[in-house]
């Protein structure tokens, strides 16, 4: 039985990515992505059983990336104070894809893809999982919007990738549109409470 | 010279449409469509000269529909409101997009597909179309937010798609989640004033 190596799967996520940023996750076969990486097609196969792991293998390793940025470590602490957790997740949010430009594209591209999936990162990574717990306890406590939490993920996710895509596109820098006016209209949406004016330049 | 047939017209642009809503935009093909149609691919050209325009031509019917709605007269009429503009405009999309679950979604892919274009909707329509002068309008009466428009279109298209999603998902109903709770948590994000209370039943 051939070895695992974990560069090669690297690798191969990488490929895959670059497809969806060109083309479309709709675009993605086994074997486009093959011949990106110069492997066989059952080479593939040792690493991702088809296209759908494949594609959620991608999805994960954003999401852990996501996860891993130092803003997060504050937003997942539940002795924080929940109205700074709320703050700081839209900012590792917006700092994460200004860095990461095609990342939550790609995310994007995937979920579209799964759309018959009502809610596709609770069947990969759990309904348990921390985000979750957070807009519970947002909502609880008074700061968050009372409304599905899947229309609160959309506003955040849709406005920031926006933002990132127009900055990429250079219809406008980050002094025409800061993070302050991104970051007021998603508050605005997200929250029934006011602008945390004192945690801007936290 | 072949003779145009309306309702031939008519049925490609809807077996489009059926492509778009099962695979995506991505998976539409001349011959695909030509298939579906029961034609040939050369009667196809007839109508539209390529891909690029068959999809040009279905976005432009979509967008048509949806400036024939009831409410859009309103919308439209520099004489009214400007705040009774602003939240009609709200209020005709939510109701366009619960009556053609599929519209919003279809109108996304084609964009998604068209991410070169900086403004694929200005490319198609000019510069001067009328959303683009109520936003103007909004902005300088101290309605909307000062804010990039396509980010508050983001924010308006995004969460009445996936709103419309959910609904179609079974994921709640329109009891659980209403246009007033959905329309206040757009009308955050997209003005500086208060929810219009007195327009809710108009």
């Amino acid at each position: 039985m051939k070895k695992k190596d974990l560069t090669k799967e690297k690798k191969i996520l990488d490929a895959t990515v670059e497809i969806i940023i060109a083309d479309g996750a709709a675009a993605i076969s086994t074997t486009k992505v093959a011949n990106k990486v110069g492997i066989s097609q059952s080479n593939i196969y040792l690493y991702f059983k088809d296209k759908r792991a494949l594609l959620d293998g991608v999805y994960l390793r954003e999401i852990s990336r996501l996860g891993q940025t130092a803003g997060m470590k504050l937003v997942l602490d539940p002795n924080e104070d929940i109205l700074t957790r709320c703050f700081m997740y839209l900012k590792s949010m917006y700092d994460f894809s200004l860095q990461n430009p095609h990342s939550l594209y790609v995310l994007e591209q995937i979920k579209l893809l799964s759309k018959d999936a009502a809610d596709y990162l609770a069947q990969l990574v759990g309904p348990k999982n921390p985000m979750a717990e957070l807009f519970t306890a947002g909502i609880n406590s008074g700061v968050l919007r009372q409304i599905d939490r899947s229309l609160s993920m959309t506003v955040l996710f849709s406005v920031i990738e926006k933002h990132t895509e127009n900055l990429q596109n250079g219809l406008y820098t980050e002094a025409d549109v800061s993070f302050e006016t991104v970051s007021r209209m998603i508050w605005a949406a997200l929250t029934v409470v006011p602008y945390p004016e004192n945690l801007l330049n936290k």
